[in-house]
């Protein structure tokens, strides 16, 4: 591991540094746990507490946070984004010489700079780019193209004829391309399956979370534009497209056909059903089922509050007789004002 | 890519011809983006409007929008089945020559017919049908029987000793009968492992999805029954019993012992309770939690709509406060009641 | 399989036996399904009828469900715990010779009691404990660190510098240590990845359920306890720490930086939102979203009932105006309370 100085952190990424430039630096944490030569920051007030005992060598925050730290700082406007940098600087991806594992089953030619690790199979017809890391037990079918520096995880399943960008990083497990769910019904209940003949295509720096799965379209192209960010465990379904720079947390469900917007995010758990369309800007709450379209950029939540649960039995039996209070309000409300005519008429007259 | 004349289609699928019988036609294709050479359908009145400008070589469509057709077209009763029809018929399963990869390892004896893909693993003693295709990286646990025809995608995991059925399709990363999630609880709150000694049992023409989850039976097996359809990301806990023909889509979670009658839909990110039973024909809405049994067909909801985010936090507070409203209520009816008693004693007498 | 008889069990795990102890069991069974060869229980009062026509060889019960039973029996305080001892019993862990797969890539140095499948990988540096065994295609990130006992199923996925303990299972498709989901936002809304440097530590005896995934620490570390049971599908997001023998039923999402306290559980499709912390045994049921901290022992709700969906969509519509059903309540109370003093103002004098 390098080391660097604080000064030079400084005259790479600004800010003004306050205290020891020569302080020497080798890894980020926590203010929790950073060491001497570890640099921390603070982005949250809530936690300005903690500056109090750092031992960090060095902290990175914001003006207004600068006089309560004890140790040297960078002061910045975005503490985080800046950590970020440093974070990246410190911490280069890690790239070995290209490997080609002798146990791969490679049936595409590959530039010299790729790597295959132990029993990935690549299929016929595959175009991929300079660089790119296809990590162990992976399975990229025929006809895939992937951009370069693209790095696949291990056990990642990539379908015939599927498309991945550059810089895109793909983690365990996740799977590209799989057939949607298509089914037309007959008469006697069962479902015919609809061949999936589309295709997932996925743009630049897209990263992509572990056992997630991106279905391929029904007949056009299930589509992830530039820079959109997925979490684990995410079901994305046929012929969804998600606008650039969106960003999806876990467990996330997209039925078949939706549209996200550039700059969404969605929060864990949430479910946005078929068709609908989010504008761009939109955010989904964590837990929220979105049933219609949001034409609006805002914030939209759908979820209930959770009590302990004697108080909730109590409570939550009434939705089932929501109607019912409704038209009980509705009712009080003309018998009183019935009897407020009756009992004083001469205001009325 | 072989291809057919629009009269053909109809000589073999019936339907009536409006048109251009002599066309040719290589693919299905949407309104929007079918070419000429390509077949198009329309079954939701909702895009009706999209026939005026599809370029596509036909259209299947149902008798009240042939008029509006300005292509050839193929009038039949039910559009999307039809097309599911024509769509299978120009995409046939494509099967290249079975195929033993070197690098797979098998400990079985295989019909001839058989594919096995790099890097697979096939135990010893399972009985694998004919023209049975084992994708790369997958792993057969000993003992397991595989049906004639079915085809495991990429990197599928069978446990020892499960069934599975003919014409089966099982999509990459799905994992079948891992252990039930069994456990009895000792005085000091640790859990001891009950064995998982069920199997699962799949039936004839079930599809899989992707990276979804099917536990083996604790003491009796786990049963999918012939036709049913899962969608990727989806758990099936142990003992449950899926009916004929059900589907349910993605992301949804089936705890232990639940039984799913026949035909039964399940929308996205649905939780259905262990021990519930589902009649036959029961529709259960995405997003959906059945905490109790259905015992007649119909469709069941129970989800919260979404608001913008301030309005959701006025309206949702008062989740809290249910029981107290309706006590409210009720004692408002009460005073009222007492009130028009008093002020109106003339009418009950 | 071996047999043992009832007066043997007994012997080992106590309880009192009432009938032929010298009646030879070789499996456990359900009381529907036990032949007389195998032995059952009743711990649920609720299946008691069951036990008038069981052909069980022997069953376990409780006190009061003796006389009912008309096969021999063993009486016990716990039958479930008991019956899972003996299911133990009956049913170990099947132990093949230590093998390394031919196909297999390792590049660490393994105890001879290791096993390793077809087609596993296994990086520099990796620390395995005696009698570990690696199933067919995981794949065992350099410099990791697996106790003594442990088992992984086929296809798992260890990023390197994870740490699991003794006696750990780990089923099929799981993910440990993927980067967590850790972004800056630049101010044109695209996201900066912070460098995920931390490591997943799992303790002793923890059970990890198909396709499940734990996310590796952002800075400090993401920890699983001892004894922690998790089953399928479920998302542990960077830096969660679960507390020791909690367990978490399927599909659950627990967001980053959440802490979860000893002997938690977590019912089925439950989400813990990020930050949060629960108090020691706490109960959270399915399907619930917890967005903020609990602090005290006991069970949580915050579920919605299902109805039928005209039903639902009546009453639920109502959620939508619930401050103003508020409203109106607290209206009519002001203008009920104005009557009765303008009615009755002898009572207030």
């Amino acid at each position: 591991m390098t080391s660097v100085r604080v000064d030079e952190i400084v005259a790479r990424f600004g800010g003004e540094l306050i205290g020891d430039g020569a302080r020497s630096i080798v890894q980020v944490a926590t203010l929790d746990h950073a060491g001497a030569d570890e640099i921390s920051f603070l982005a949250n007030p809530k936690y300005r507490e903690r500056l109090g005992y750092t031992r960090a060598g060095a902290v990175i925050l914001g003006r207004q946070a600068a006089a309560d730290c004890p140790v040297t700082c960078i002061v910045c406007d975005q503490p985080y984004l800046y950590f970020a940098r440093v974070s990246q600087w410190l911490n280069p991806r890690s790239r070995s010489a290209p490997l080609r594992h002798p146990t791969a089953a490679i049936e595409a030619e590959l530039p010299a700079s790729v790597s295959v690790g132990a029993g990935a199979s690549i299929g016929k017809g595959c175009v991929i780019g300079e660089r790119v890391e296809i990590g162990p037990g992976c399975v990229i079918g025929a006809g895939s193209c992937i951009g370069d520096d693209t790095q696949l995880y291990a056990n990642v399943t990539v379908y015939p004829g599927s498309v991945a960008g550059r810089r895109v990083i793909i983690h365990a497990g996740a799977v590209i391309g799989a057939d949607g769910f298509g089914f037309a019904r007959e008469a006697d209940g069962s479902w015919l399956k609809i061949p999936q003949i589309g295709r997932v295509v996925i743009g630049d720096d897209v990263e992509i979370g572990a056992n997630t799965t991106i279905d391929r379209g029904a007949l056009d192209d299930t589509v992830i534009e530039d820079g959109v960010k997925l979490d684990n465990q995410i079901q994305v379904g046929h012929n969804v497209r998600i606008g650039a720079h969106s960003a999806l947390a876990g467990c996330v469900g997209i039925a078949g056909s939706a549209t996200i917007g550039q700059r969404c995010t969605v929060g864990g758990g949430a479910v946005i059903l078929g068709h609908v369309t989010l504008a761009a800007d939109v955010n989904v709450s964590a837990g929220t089922l979105v049933a219609k379209s949001i034409n609006r950029a805002g914030t939209y939540t759908g979820t209930v509050p959770f009590l302990e649960h004697a108080n909730w039995l109590k409570n939550f039996s009434q939705l089932r007789h929501l109607e019912a209070l409704a038209d009980k309000i509705r009712a009080l409300e003309a018998q009183v004002a019935h009897m407020v005519r009756v009992a004083e008429p001469e205001k009325k007259s």
